[in-house]
């Protein structure tokens, strides 16, 4: 494969908080402010809170999940008396840091989010995107005390909901195992570094390193599976004790998948996928007990600075 | 030590919901009035959901923490229209299933909690009590696949706050870990068979078995930690890897407790205590950290039905 050139990525903003309980990016993002990072050689850096009421009541959200405010439509919806305040806040966040698809946004856009799921270190992306997977595989190849995996979604850019979208390019960072309202130091000392890694790739890159080709491996989403439910809607079933806590080891047909509260245990029937969010706590109300994905090698080509 | 005797126990409670977002109480009470469990040979018992409003929302509480109700002062202070409506919701649970102190309060009160702390399976109590101490010997005699210990609380029985308080004797399960809003199935079974056996054991009580006498350990609270605060009132700390999850491990002095934000870290100093309640979430807003407790040896008399 060819080497692609880019040009110069000079305006990078590190988001968290914008889920209020997910503590690790919420104090990630306050301990950059309060240490003034706001330069990486030439490239401007900007920590946001991006959910700020949420953050102060330690919930997901006040009035309307914030990371489902950023599709074209609801960015571009004009705002009443009765607009919620997190689709207030996507319009603020989007005119500091976009906006979304123009030549304004920021170059690099990274949000700090954690999960309930045993996912290890997930960066989650949207199409593919030469710059984030270049970044993805440093990060993997440097850190070795938590598994480093990639997330696709399957969403055209302009249904991408979630604020990394807002970047000309972005992730999010997504870590787990970690209760909502709690935070870890083992947890905050991973994105810690894979911030940190993200930071010392962009500084190589424009300081004109060459960083080569090769071959990684993502997880495409495929489908959800939501809970066994009653006709009130309640769930009767917990996530299989053979599946808890098992993020993407391969499910196969037959594999236990719940545990009725009756006591009978519901099995996975049909194609062999890779299970992720297992037994998430936000998805509860999403009705979604698991994801599942397909696992795929993407070929990337070198790249470099260019203009 | 000489046989004690004690009156039959005639009407158990069960309770979950106290802090709506505990799912594990939450479920097996439900699954208790589904499947219509009322009796017990001779005994009724009564599966409640203590706080169905924040359950609704799945939040700790409304107003104000139900867990926190139950002392003689606030069971007795006048309802206005300013009453938080967990306090109402206190005065009539006393209501129903005392009243606290009084010969109408329900023989046994178990009251059934998560926490976000590896602590496995805990009784905890107020004062010393030869039946539920005994409980708890048989519970720990039988559940091999979890740890199963008991926490004592130093408080006099009118200022005793929670829930469990109300019944003639009682006590709490505290089980983790386990995120607040998520269910997991290994923590439900747990806790199902710790309930099942705590009412095998009352049915075997009242059919006139003896329970011999004999030593449990139990740990006593000693003192409250909170974090590294900055002077706004800021944690800036993290509890430290090497005591996270390291609930009921002898904390010496020197022992690391906390790694500080900017990297440091801060130990233990002074007397050798074990810690509980590490990293516990809703912790947060009351400013503690972890606990520290003595442990201490009981010793039990053999127990039988009396008058």
């Amino acid at each position: 494969m060819e080497q692609t050139s880019f040009p110069p990525m000079s305006r990078v903003a590190i988001c968290g908080g914008t889920h209020g309980n997910e503590l690790t990016g919420v104090y990630v993002v306050r301990e950059m402010q309060k240490q003034k990072v706001d330069k990486l050689g030439s490239a401007s850096v900007t920590a946001v809170l991006a959910n700020p009421r949420a953050t102060d009541v330690c919930r997901r959200y006040i009035e309307k999940d914030l990371n489902r405010c950023f599709t074209d439509a609801l960015l571009r919806s004009p705002i009443t008396d009765s607009t919620p305040y997190e689709l207030r806040r996507a319009q603020e966040l989007n005119a500091q840091l976009g906006p979304k698809g123009s030549e304004e946004a920021v170059d690099l856009l990274i949000d700090l989010h954690n999960t309930t799921a045993n996912m290890g270190l997930c960066l989650i992306f949207y199409s593919l995107d030469w710059i984030t997977l270049h970044i993805y595989k440093y990060i993997q190849s440097k850190m070795t005390n938590v598994p480093v995996r990639a997330i696709q979604l399957d969403v055209p850019m302009s249904d991408a909901y979630s604020l990394e979208s807002v970047g000309k390019h972005g992730f999010a960072i997504e870590v787990g195992p970690q209760p909502n309202g709690v935070l870890r130091a083992d947890i905050f000392n991973a994105v810690k570094s894979a911030v940190d890694l993200t930071l010392t790739w962009l500084q190589e890159f424009s300081s004109g390193c060459t960083f080569e080709g090769g071959e990684v491996e993502a997880y495409t989403f495929a489908k959800h599976v939501d809970y066994p439910r009653d006709p009130a809607g309640e769930i009767t079933a917990a996530v299989h004790p053979e599946l808890q806590d098992k993020d993407f080891k391969l499910l196969r047909s037959g594999d236990p998948v719940f545990l009725m509260f009756s006591g009978e245990t519901v099995t996975h029937e049909g194609e062999e996928l890779y299970p992720f969010f297992v037994n998430e706590c936000a998805y509860y109300e999403k009705n979604i007990a698991f994801q599942l994905a397909r696992r795929t090698t993407f070929t990337l080509p070198s790249i470099c600075l260019g203009n």
